[in-house]
C-alpha cells in the first residue's frame, strides 16, 4: 500500500535522448508533472481516480485536515468539500491522484521553466500544447505508478476537457468518466472570450513578446485585465445581480470619477490583483490556446460501435448547469447525443443554480451525493 | 420652412460668464452640440423627431441619397435603413434631427475637445457627465432651433436611456418615445463589462492618465481590446456560432502559434483595430461611465398618476430582442411594468431574432414597419 496523504511530488520524463512528441509534432523534454495524492491504492491498483484541474488550478485538491488539525494554517485546496475520508470521493475507497496540467505554472512544465539548452525560462519557444498532451503526462505518470486503468476520471471546464480527452485517447484505461460543466469543443463566444483575454496580455509592453521573466517588469495589467474577463465569464447575469447589484463600495454617491463606484468593479479589480500574484500570464496564453483548440467531435463519431465492436463501453456521468452561459447545457446535450449514438453508458444531470460556469467549485450537496453516488454504483 | 437635408452643424452655447450645470455640480462651457438635420420642420415646428444614438454612434444617421446619387462616395450613416423619404421614420412627413452625445468625440464638447482656459484638450479635466447632460444639450439645440416639443423621441442602447431620460426629466415636450434594446439601469454584468473596457484602457501605458493628446501615442493597444470586449457583449451566442462557429482564417490546419486561426479571432482584431482610427480612448472611458450611472427608476416609479395627477401621458414603444443578453428582455419588462404603473400608454414588442443586442442596427423590415406603424398611430 502507498502511504496516504503525501505532500506535492514530482515525476520527471522524458530525458535526453528521450522525448515527448506533442500533438503539433513538436518536440519537449525534460517533462515534470507536479502531482499530489489522497487515500491508499489497493495492491492490485484498480481503486485510483484521477482528478483534472480547472484552466487555472493546480494539483491542490484538498489539505484532507484530519480531526484537530482544523485550525492549522494551510492553503485550502479547489475541491475540499468533495474530496476526503467519506465524501463524494472517498479517500477512505479510493486512491486519488492531480496532476498540474502541461503548460502551467503550478509546478509541471511550462513556458516558465527553464528550457534546457539555456537554462533560462521557455517563454515563447515553449511549444503550443493541447489538451491531449496534457493527458499523455497524465498517462506517463499513472505509468510511472503503474496504474493502468482508473476507476474514474473526474473534472471540471477545462479539467472536464480532458476527461473527455481521456475517454477517446485511452478509453480502454477509462471505467467511468465525469465531465461537469464543459464541452466538447469551444464555440465562437469561449473562443472570443480567450482571444480577448490574450489580447489584452499581449497588448501590455511588459509581456515583451513572451520574455519578462528577468526584466523584473511582469504584464500584469493585462494579465489582470486578462482575469477579469475570465471573471465574468464564470459568473452569471443572476449570480451578478444577486452578488453585487448595483450597490456602491464604501460610499453613499457616486464619485463622479474613475475610481471604484460599484461592488461590481472593486469585485473585479481584486480577483484581477490577487490573480497576478499566483499565475504565470505565458501560461495563460497557452492553456487558453489548447481549450480553443480542443475538440473531440470527430474523434467521438467515430469511437462508436460501428466503427469498432470491440469497444470497452465507458459509465459518463455528464453534468452541466442551467445558468453556465460559457458552456451551456444546449452543449452537454450534444455531447450525451453523441455518446449515445456511440453506444456508450451516459446518465446527464443538469443542476439548477444561478452562479454560472463556476458553480462545481462551490460546495454543493447535491453534487457530492451525485457524484458519490455514480462511483457507488460502479464495480 | 427649413431646407432639407443639411451637412453637419454645431450649435455652441454655455459662453462665459453662463456655464451649463451639469448633474454632478460641476460646471462646463462653453459646450458645442454636433447635429444634423433631414426633412423639413413645418411652421408649427410641431413634426420634429429626435434621434439619440447610441454609445459610439455620431449625429450621421443617413445620407438621404436622392435618386441617381446612390454611386456617390459617401459614408452612410447609422441607420440609412430607417430614415429618410417613405421610410419607417419619413423625412417627408418629420423634421429629423440627431445630436452627437456630451462627452463622445464626433463633434460635441468631449475630454477631446479644447479647455478654453488652457487650449489645450481637456482629457481627464473634463467632468463627469451623464446622461441627463447629454439631454440637457440636446435640450439646448431644441431651445435653440425653437421647437418646443418633440413628436417623438428615439434611440436604441445609450440612446434608449437618453429617450427614457428626456421622459423623465421634460416629459411635456415628448408626445411619444421609442426606448430600443435598453434598460432603466445597468445591470451588475454590464457594468462589469464596461469597467473591464475602462480598466484595459487605463493599463495601456499610452493612455497616461489621459494625457496622450500631444504626445504622438495613443493608448490604441487598450482601446482596441476594450471594443473587442464590447462587440461580444453586442453579439450572441447562436449568431457567432452562425457567422463564425469554428472556422479558421485562410488556414487548413492550426497554427499552433498565436496568430490567428480562427475567423472570430480575426473578425475581433480588425473591429479592435478599426475603432482606434475612429474613437477617442478618453470618450470610451466617459460614456460607458455615464451608461453605468445611469438609473431612471425610482423618478420612473414617482413620475406615476399618484404624484402627479397633471402630468402628461407620453405613448411609449418598448422594443427588445430575444438574443440581447446585454440587456434583456426581463429588463424590458421591468421597464413596461414600471411605465404601466405610472399610468403611461406603453406597447411592446420584442423580436425575435438571433443577432444580439446590435440587432437595431441591422436592416430589418419588422422594425421599420413597427416604428413606422406606431409613428402613424400618433396624431
Amino acid at each position: 500500500m502507498m502511504e496516504a496523504k503525501k505532500d506535492r511530488q514530482f515525476y520527471t520524463y522524458a530525458f535526453p535522448p528521450e522525448k515527448m512528441i506533442l500533438e503539433s509534432g513538436a518536440e519537449l523534454g525534460p517533462v515534470t508533472v507536479a502531482y499530489e495524492t489522497w487515500g491508499n491504492l489497493t495492491e492490485k491498483k484498480d481503486n485510483a481516480i484521477l482528478l483534472a484541474h480547472a484552466f487555472t488550478g493546480d494539483s491542490h485538491v484538498t489539505e484532507n485536515l484530519k480531526k484537530g488539525e482544523e485550525d492549522k494554517q494551510v492553503r485550502p485546496g479547489w475541491w475540499e468539500f468533495m474530496v476526503g475520508p467519506g465524501k463524494g470521493i472517498d479517500t477512505d475507497k479510493y486512491f486519488v491522484i492531480c496532476a498540474n496540467i502541461l503548460g502551467s505554472c503550478m509546478g509541471s512544465t511550462g513556458p516558465g521553466s527553464p528550457a534546457p539548452d539555456t537554462g533560462k525560462p521557455y517563454g515563447l519557444d515553449f511549444p503550443m500544447v493541447t489538451i491531449g498532451d496534457m493527458v499523455d503526462t497524465q498517462k506517463a505518470l499513472l505509468d510511472h505508478l503503474g496504474i493502468q486503468q482508473l476507476h474514474a476520471v473526474i473534472g471540471g471546464s477545462v479539467g472536464g476537457m480532458q476527461v473527455l480527452e481521456w475517454s477517446v485517447r485511452y478509453p480502454e484505461m477509462v471505467r467511468c468518466a465525469v465531465p461537469i460543466a464543459t464541452t466538447m469543443r469551444h464555440s465562437a463566444l469561449a473562443i472570443a472570450f480567450n482571444e480577448i483575454a490574450r489580447q489584452s496580455i499581449m497588448a501590455d509592453p511588459n509581456w515583451n513578446n513572451g520574455n519578462y521573466y528577468d526584466t523584473g517588469k511582469k504584464p500584469d495589467m493585462g494579465l489582470a485585465v486578462a482575469r477579469m474577463i475570465g471573471h465574468v465569464t464564470y459568473l452569471s447575469d443572476e449570480a451578478m445581480r444577486r452578488k453585487f447589484g448595483r450597490r456602491l463600495q464604501d460610499k453613499e454617491t457616486f464619485s463622479f470619477g474613475f475610481d471604484v463606484d460599484f461592488q461590481v468593479e472593486s469585485y473585479l479589480r481584486h480577483q484581477g490583483n490577487k490573480f497576478v500574484a499566483r499565475f504565470d500570464a505565458n501560461s495563460l496564453l497557452y492553456i487558453t490556446k489548447a481549450a480553443d483548440y480542443f475538440d473531440v467531435v470527430a474523434r467521438m463519431n467515430h469511437s462508436g460501435p460501428v466503427n469498432n465492436r470491440d469497444q470497452n463501453i465507458i459509465k459518463y456521468l455528464v453534468i452541466s448547469y442551467t445558468s453556465d452561459w460559457l458552456y451551456p447545457t444546449y452543449q452537454a446535450k450534444e455531447l450525451i447525443r453523441t455518446l449515445k449514438r456511440s453506444g456508450q453508458d451516459v446518465s446527464f444531470c443538469e443542476i439548477e443554480a444561478d452562479c454560472g460556469h463556476d458553480a462545481f467549485l462551490i460546495p454543493d450537496e447535491r453534487l457530492t451525493h451525485l457524484i458519490g453516488g455514480f462511483l457507488d454504483g460502479v464495480d
